[in-house]
């Protein structure tokens, strides 16, 4: 099997969908089989581009006869049905995360997910960062000793517009879900999370009740303590920052600059340029390790890939973020 | 008066006090004239090198015939009977922080101190680094808008041994006790705190019942976050750093490396050596220019030294993460 | 002809053959129709990967009813006869530097790639890695003042083979060549040049004679002085940096780090990743925007590419910085 | 005698002359005895702020029975003279650079010195910085293997008047000779000097027929290239800069920032204060340890001070860089 190149299936063609789209074409061990869109003119144009046919039905792509393997990029209401109809079909998947907003939808689904067999794999791209990787890697490998601290900073750009928001789940779901990811990407035994969030900047957070600056701290049964720092703006670009820390020392990734330039003048040394401002060039790299890993999954090849029980903890931990904030208090969580 | 050096004196000779006394010496506009330790061959040995006079016993030296300012850095338990003595002789005070580890005692000395008139500042050296002011004084310009986050890092080099722990009144009062005031000389409207500590590592904090790891995070008034991250240890050394964030951009103030030599061999690249290590080197301008601003305080020239409510501020703080930390909830604070 | 995607040919299937066979196939606005090389099973490989017909014989590809533009990317003693080849079939080229290392064998070629009108563009891929050239274009906008001094530090990973120094025509005319023509892209206006080598670590360059480590230094009309620092070997990886330097400031290009992680431990701080090793990674967006360029010059767009008289007066300098070094001074360099 | 502080004269209140007089006050192995400065006031001045007495006769001062180390720091045309008084009157000198400016008044003192057994140090002062110190010593441990390529960048914060320009021995003689110093701290053996010069900026160098940019390139007898880029301003503050290569790596030495405050906006990220623009700052740790040396020197303690050869060698290796820039050729060279 490992000869013949996997067809794919793509469903949604979105920013994202594309990306994929792209990854698949590339990868001289995948095509592009067959994309979905309910906007078939998307489906055609992405077709056209990286191969294979167009539907606006993305249940005519969800057969075994058409695909070996689906990529779900479509809204995420859609996400649980897609993940279950694929599973039924024998499928391999790489979702988008979250896979829903609703914990007890999720949880519908998933012993459905468990019993199956059928790889289910979340899109949490960061974990492919060669530099998120690599300091996971250094930390695993006992550089800096066992994890004391781990302090995440993420800022988007800008914030989403309004109906977004309305939409989003709230900033624990909708953007911190990759922070609480990375959290367990680095230490998976989380045991307790607190949060607080305030509104001082963006109108679209405040119409919809929900926070553009928010923080949560979350420790670990090993006594880690983690901290996310999160904003929905950033003047100087995408800031993506990791450190852990423990008694050995400390390994810290910083922002990818645009160039390698940096300015002296009367005023300033060293000034370099704004961070990458484009998730999508930020972790271009990442898709591409992320679509190559689930590609060894789909083969049946051992893999590390996020699963499902994956994108359900991250969302049980934004669950919890929203409880202490509403609440005030630590909330204690449990991923079994 | 300000052709005369004002004769100073100074009660303790720890490391703190020894600083103090050099930098005393060295200032045209001051000079130590008593000196005070219950060791008073210690006393001796300032008073030989720096100037002045010794004596065992504090209250000989608070006396407006012999000097006209005193800097008190004996024990904690000590400060609030010295600063009530020497405000009811009309002598204006520099005392190193806390001023007490029990705020019922603050209290009471408070409207001593208020209706007195005599200067009380308060040894918050951090205030008078460089970097931090210079940070803080772009923040108040409007370098990046309104504050919106605030994150310090504040790592000691090694933790005090357990004697010192069990008298140390917890890591909040006795370690961030600085950077609650740091997080006030940026934000002084904080209406709440949160904090959660952990012992992974440190003998000493868990026979006392200490925590060696934590983390604070605080609420403005104005919707600032603040995060403290805490450790009472770090392998590169004095882990001192602050992050200042708003709309157009951010301000971080970094560690003090030893000195700019960078290494690159086959196995990395621009290895710096470790950050100073030692308090006293770390923050050597800070003091000098604490005592300086002193200076002009006890003088009657405006000043913005951090006052005994500025002390008092930050003990409400520590108390009120420790009550956050035990009570697993969020607790507000007023300063009035 | 916009709308139809150029037809290349491409001469040369070594590692930067394949490079641009890879960024032919991926432009849209371009196709890989003809492949050739004297080993015809590596032509045949790249065609198959790539696209295109092959063949051993390059003058089967130089043919316009098969091709709209040639890459040459054959051992240099080939590029002069298939440049003229090119040329007199009317097809535009990209030729990899250096063009000849006998200024003799370019400069009978000159009149006719003069008088012929067809585009020649030579392969400095340097000017097109977008760090070079936004510290160019800002340093052209004015940013730092007049240029004043330009310092090239530009050192191998490690030496070539022995057998690959004796065709190589000497550091200067195979290597320092690129810095030659980076110093051209800054400042074109040379008259002078000195250079000084040895040789302390490479038994290849003892062997032919050539120099490991060199030191070439340049004036221009206007007064700036240009340093470039060469060496064979560099323990941490590609070392390829520019300082630009004027009355109002400096612009400075770093290297490329391989990942984005800094690690500090108790025996240094923020060390890094060392630098990306590897020229066809370091240089893959240049490489890139190079053939994009080159796209546009054949189709006749308006263009900056680096032209075969910026390939002759490169090889001018490094003639003049082999014989500076040999009669050991100064040697006035022009370029009509 | 260690116990008993060396008695000091200094001759010359200038600038440094004022540094090194606060030097001596504070260190406790020295006191200041005797100022002499044709000013008589301006010695004055100096013996009441730091001690001693004050005379406007140079030869006052060179008195065994007055002193026991004399600091020369008057203009270096008294140099020669009064080296040769107080090694006659068998006092230790330490005599700011250049010895003269000119190479046959040295030599004429040279084996007076020599054979007197008195110590003269020369005062190179930034062999003592701490980083430079660093640096060498690394390198001299084998850190990056035997010294390939060295690399200075000298950059004065800002072109002095033409004045001074007009007495000042030409750039060579007077700003390189540091850099001379430090060429032969991290590489003793050199052997051949080429040099070029420009004016492109200074009236005051054109108006003395003297460069206001230059680079120096020299070589060792083991192979090592060294580079030296000089210019007579820069606008982000005083530009010292040392960057040694070896087959295993490279140390390289930054510019002293201002503060440790980074700014990051839209328009840029990671952005310094300018570097400290004055030399006394950035060198005072320098200063101190200078002085420090030469009180060991003094005391007969065994000692690495710059010698009176080593303050010759860096006037021979500015003379051979004014003859290289003005024959355009190499100039070889003997410290014989």
């Amino acid at each position: 099997m490992t000869d013949t190149p996997l067809r794919f299936g793509l469903i949604g063609t979105g920013r994202i969908g594309r990306v994929h789209a792209a990854n698949v074409a590339a990868d001289p061990g995948a095509l592009l089989a067959w994309v979905a869109d309910p906007v078939v003119s998307a489906a055609r144009d992405v077709a056209a581009q990286f191969g294979g046919s167009a539907t606006e039905n993305s249940r005519d792509v969800i057969d075994p006869e058409r695909i070996d393997a689906v990529i779900i990029a479509s809204p995420t209401p859609t996400h649980v049905d897609l993940i279950e109809a694929a599973v039924d079909a024998g499928i391999p998947v790489l979702c988008e995360k979250p896979i829903d907003l609703d914990i007890a939808r999720v949880d519908r689904l998933r012993d459905r997910v468990a019993s199956a067999g059928v790889p289910v794999a979340l899109g949490f791209n960061r974990r492919f960062d060669p530099s998120f990787a690599s300091a996971r890697a250094r930390v695993v490998a006992g550089e800096i000793g066992p994890l004391e601290q781990l302090t995440i900073v993420s800022r988007d750009p800008s914030a989403p517009p309004a109906s977004y928001i309305a939409v989003s789940g709230g900033i624990f779901r909708d953007m911190t879900i990759h922070d609480f990811d990375m959290a367990r990407f680095f230490a998976p035994d989380i045991v307790e999370v607190s949060a607080i969030g305030t509104t001082t900047f963006d109108a679209g957070a405040r119409e919809h009740d929900d926070f553009d600056t928010a923080i949560t701290t979350m420790r670990t049964a090993g006594g880690a303590l983690i901290t996310v720092i999160n904003s929905r703006h950033s003047a100087t670009g995408y800031d993506q920052r990791v450190e852990a820390f423990g008694a050995k020392g400390m390994l810290q990734v910083g922002n990818m600059p645009i160039d390698l330039v940096r300015a002296s003048t009367a005023a300033f040394a060293a000034s370099s340029a704004p961070f990458e401002p484009f998730f999508l060039t930020r972790y271009a790299a990442a898709y591409a390790a992320e679509l190559a890993e689930f590609i060894a999954l789909a083969r049946g090849d051992a893999s590390t890939s996020p699963s499902f029980e994956d994108g359900r903890a991250a969302l049980v931990l934004a669950d919890a973020a929203r409880r202490s904030a509403a609440e005030r208090r630590v909330v204690p969580v449990r991923f079994d």
